[in-house]
């Protein structure tokens, strides 16, 4: 499989008090054209990955909202939920409507709006995404179901709190040099571990915060990437699978099964292995999930994730780089879009765009998860 | 394009308070399979339509739960959301996901549980199917939409009370051969005219109901179906267009142009035209929606729609048999599972399993609309 990215657009990740949910939408998307040189007349379709527009903004149909905002009436626009890892599932279906034949140039983007929200806190609509009859009904929300898997983590593994605390400190670093990041602020190890705990061991700056956003890029099919630039990025890979919805029915709580699968099938479409990967951004909702990501997509030993990151395995520089753009965590997680940020951050590293957080690579690989592991989808990039 | 259905299944539609959301799907979905003699370990993934879990059971990240459900994990599943046109966009993706080569058999559904709701009323979580800033916020609802939606088809054309009346007094006649039909009553004009006012002209009789429910086909590519079928029903053309959001921003009020581009993608991919089609079912949400529909679908002019409901043109044994099922006003309409349910009612005629209702085709048509018709799509149908 062979699928060009030929552009690709952001709006500033953070609260945007002031710009409305589909004009999100319409900044990013109008900003990957323009990267692209693609006129709006040419794009034959629109997917939009959104978590919970229904209850953040009172508005369902948001995949016709957007064609009508962006006024690319009458073309198909289609909109896919998988909670966070919408804005992957997005791209996975983008990718398909272009080597099924029916388009060949489409703009993909995932947006989210979660302040100024309109129903209940945005806690309570995210705890949507963990099961309701066995989870969220009983008050479980998601800080609390990854603490689970970090409290197993520690146990069966021996990670340790500072190598929690060592993922969010390498994001906020990354994120410096990301203009379109939520926060430009320093860490330390210190301020990881004395800030507020939300769910222990997690503290609050384990956790990714709550964002608006939105992020696009423009999918072509080969022939028609070559009409538009010479150096397209290739998708080469996809893969998306399931596991339980609820933590409980898992066969092992610190590993992430979904993620597994996920990987081997987009391993498997690209042809490539985990060693062949140069850069990475991964479902770094909670610093916890960084450690399990970058041991499910095998870049490192099952138990041997927070010991990679203690020893800079995963810096700029290091074995892997890996969340350049400052991940979830520091760049924002506005959560219907992140899976499409992360694509963007990827391509922007192949094409050498990456001001100051630059890495040498020649591959790379997005993660995208929905709740704790339900979903995941796996997406690999290759230079043209 | 040739994708082919090798089995349909269906739940009961109705007030089902004793079966959760996710059963729902997955009583469609076993029948499905058991219908194509295909075994739950050969689905290679899952596409649901649903349009607001979110709200009415305050579950997103629906498709993970389904994959559970079904004990499918790990495939991927994949949720689509288009308001009530959530299950004709499922099915699109359904067969891109075919035509792409990623998959050869996949399941394609459609859910909605709209009784025993957890959020607000089922009417204002309708609502957001529409503009939310310039409709539902200001109190618009549905009923109201279609309402001067019919009495600008009624100023333009002439069309008049009775005919809307017709439509469901057909489509009540149709639906008692349905076993799967939420209602099971012959009703006369007279008892549309003299039920209850919801929004002027339209009355309690012109309007579908609230339903829970859900509708299933299994998906095979032309190869693999052979291993099942002699038989199969081939998916040979689909088409999908969006207009604005809101109706105010129509070029004209009484013409879904959605639906008027949606039917020219699937005409042409399929190498059909209107006079082809044997047997519709189309998306009577609302009476006038019928009438509109079988214009814009082209088998009758503009402003005849009417004219030709009353002359039984559209009856079984007319020139065009419209929702044999009952369509949404009798067989019932929870919204997510309706664009599915259309293609479960299409099979079984071109089948010859209709029984009661069975007419004589070769071809058929489904068409389903999201909001006032900010979205269309539409399929195309043949025996194999």
């Amino acid at each position: 499989m062979k699928v060009a990215i030929i552009g690709v657009g952001l709006t500033r990740f953070g609260e945007l008090w002031e710009t409305s949910f589909s004009h999100l939408f319409v900044e990013a998307g109008a900003n990957a054209l323009r990267d692209a040189g693609v006129d709006g007349k040419d794009v034959e379709a629109i997917f939009v990955g959104n978590m919970s527009a229904g209850r953040f903004v009172d508005q369902e149909h948001i995949s016709c909202l957007i064609a009508d905002q962006a006024g690319l009436n009458p073309i198909p626009a289609t909109r896919i939920e998988a909670a966070c890892a919408s804005g992957g599932h997005a791209l996975r279906q983008g990718i398909m409507s272009i080597l099924s034949g029916f388009h060949d140039l489409v703009v993909v983007g995932g947006v989210e709006k979660m302040t100024d929200v309109m129903t209940e806190s945005t806690t309570q609509t995210l705890a949507t995404a963990a099961d309701q009859e066995w989870e969220a009904f009983l008050g479980m929300t998601f800080p609390g179901l990854y603490a689970m898997m970090a409290r197993r983590h520690m146990y069966e593994f021996g990670t340790t709190r500072e190598q929690l605390a060592l993922v969010s400190v390498k994001n906020h670093r990354n994120a410096i040099h990301n203009p379109y990041a939520q926060y430009h602020v320093e860490i330390t190890v210190d301020d990881v571990l004395n800030s507020p705990i939300i769910a222990d061991p997690l503290r609050l700056l384990d956790c990714s915060p709550i964002t608006d956003g939105a992020a696009c890029v423009v999918l072509a099919s080969e022939r028609k990437a070559r009409e538009y630039t010479d150096s397209p990025i290739y998708i080469t890979g996809s893969g998306q699978a399931t596991s339980t919805l609820s933590l409980h029915s898992r066969k092992q709580i610190p590993v992430v099964d979904s993620t597994i699968n996920a990987a081997k099938e987009a391993y498997k479409r690209a042809g490539k292995s985990p060693k062949d990967i140069q850069v990475a951004e991964v479902h770094d909702a909670f610093t916890i999930g960084e450690i399990m990501a970058i041991e499910n997509l095998g870049f490192f030993n099952i138990g041997e994730g927070g010991k990679a990151t203690e020893e800079g395995e995963t810096e700029i520089g290091g074995k892997i780089p890996v969340n350049t753009s400052g991940g979830l965590k520091a760049k924002g997680h506005p959560v219907g879009a992140t899976g499409v940020a992360q694509a963007v951050e990827i391509v922007l590293q192949l094409r050498g765009d990456a001001k100051g957080r630059q890495v040498d690579a020649d591959i790379g690989l997005t993660h995208n998860v929905g709740g704790s592991g339900g979903t995941a989808v796996v997406h690999i990039y290759e230079k043209g």
